[in-house]
């Protein structure tokens, strides 16, 4: 069964990425280190926990969905010399579904990644990206804003946490306009870096 | 060893309490029962980590702290008819020392608590605990800014948060004013209700 699945790391006040986002800091300023780094490392004693999650975290993965803000620093029409943050084989391996107002034709990078660029609304990308997941799940791969917009109209199944033991103070709050969401918890994975929170959703059947 | 603990629920986005406290509110309005309902019925089936939590959080604790709001919902000069929200025998059965500006002789409750009115700020507070604790531990009973106010000079050695999975959406925040704030996870119990995480401090010696 596909089930649509998101992970974000977030700071203990709710942020997912600091303020200031830009080309040279895509997760903003003062906080990329601090959301991120538990990723790294992993092979280092103690990490084990954190590198089996990481493993699995997109092992039954067949589509990704991601809003224009994650895969471009810039907004408005495409500068087409852009192929995405990750360099020419991204980590995706799968076909990647990206929100935007702006058409573009699909872009194949290597090592089984295509960037479809998606202008009917994110319940199109949905519908793209369950037709290209072969049974598999579907990522929500972010940015915060894209996971809010799934999860407030009842489109996500499952959304594991990353949960960093710091308070940002600033940025892009996952939780805004949710107010009355109530989430179940079904796994928890803890390591001495961060704490792995999964959660079933309730999806209006 | 004494050490320093505070122990409270909040939810996925960081509030500890609703809004518009009262007192017939004293958790605010639209979340006592998301807050505090994890406590209640643990002697349910599935519920034995809860329970087992809470009943070992306060095995130790030899002193209490708490901020005059979450005594009483009056402010101003002290209404003596008022011997706080609990009834008769407080569930303490400790010294408990009260923050506030008014001074007040102590109150004898049944069941061993002693509530103290502490005038010097939280600081005295917390030496005048540390002679009652005989040994044991201090806990900040709270509430939310009463635990920020030792957290944010650096005074908590422990702080265990009930994660509720549930977005509030507003109400009095945890976090507010601790940017920087890094702590590190040391246990974590999941149960299907709640995820009980335990943090340690760094404390300034």
């Amino acid at each position: 069964m596909t089930i649509v699945t998101a992970n974000l790391a977030i700071s203990l006040d709710g942020f997912t990425a600091g303020p200031d986002q830009s080309l040279e800091h895509p997760f903003g300023t003062g906080c990329k280190e601090a959301l991120t780094s538990w990723m790294f490392e992993t092979d280092q004693p103690g990490r084990e926990a954190d590198a089996q999650l990481r493993a699995a975290l997109h092992e039954n993965t067949g589509a990704h969905i991601m809003g224009r803000n994650m895969f471009s620093p810039g907004r408005g029409e495409w500068d087409e010399s852009w192929t995405g943050w990750w360099g020419p084989e991204p980590p995706y391996h799968a076909p990647v579904f990206v929100l935007t107002h702006h058409e573009r034709a699909p872009l194949e990078m290597a090592g089984g990644t295509t960037f479809h660029f998606v202008t009917g609304g994110f319940e199109t990308a949905l519908e793209q990206a369950g037709k290209a997941a072969g049974g598999k799940n579907i990522e929500i791969a972010g940015g915060a804003a894209t996971v809010r917009q799934y999860l407030a109209a009842g489109l996500l199944d499952e959304l594991v946490l990353h949960l960093v033991p710091a308070v940002l103070g600033a940025g892009e709050r996952l939780w805004d306009d949710l107010a009355g969401l109530a989430l179940t918890p079904t796994e928890v994975i803890s390591s001495p870096t961060v704490t792995h929170l999964r959660y079933r959703t309730v999806r209006p059947s």
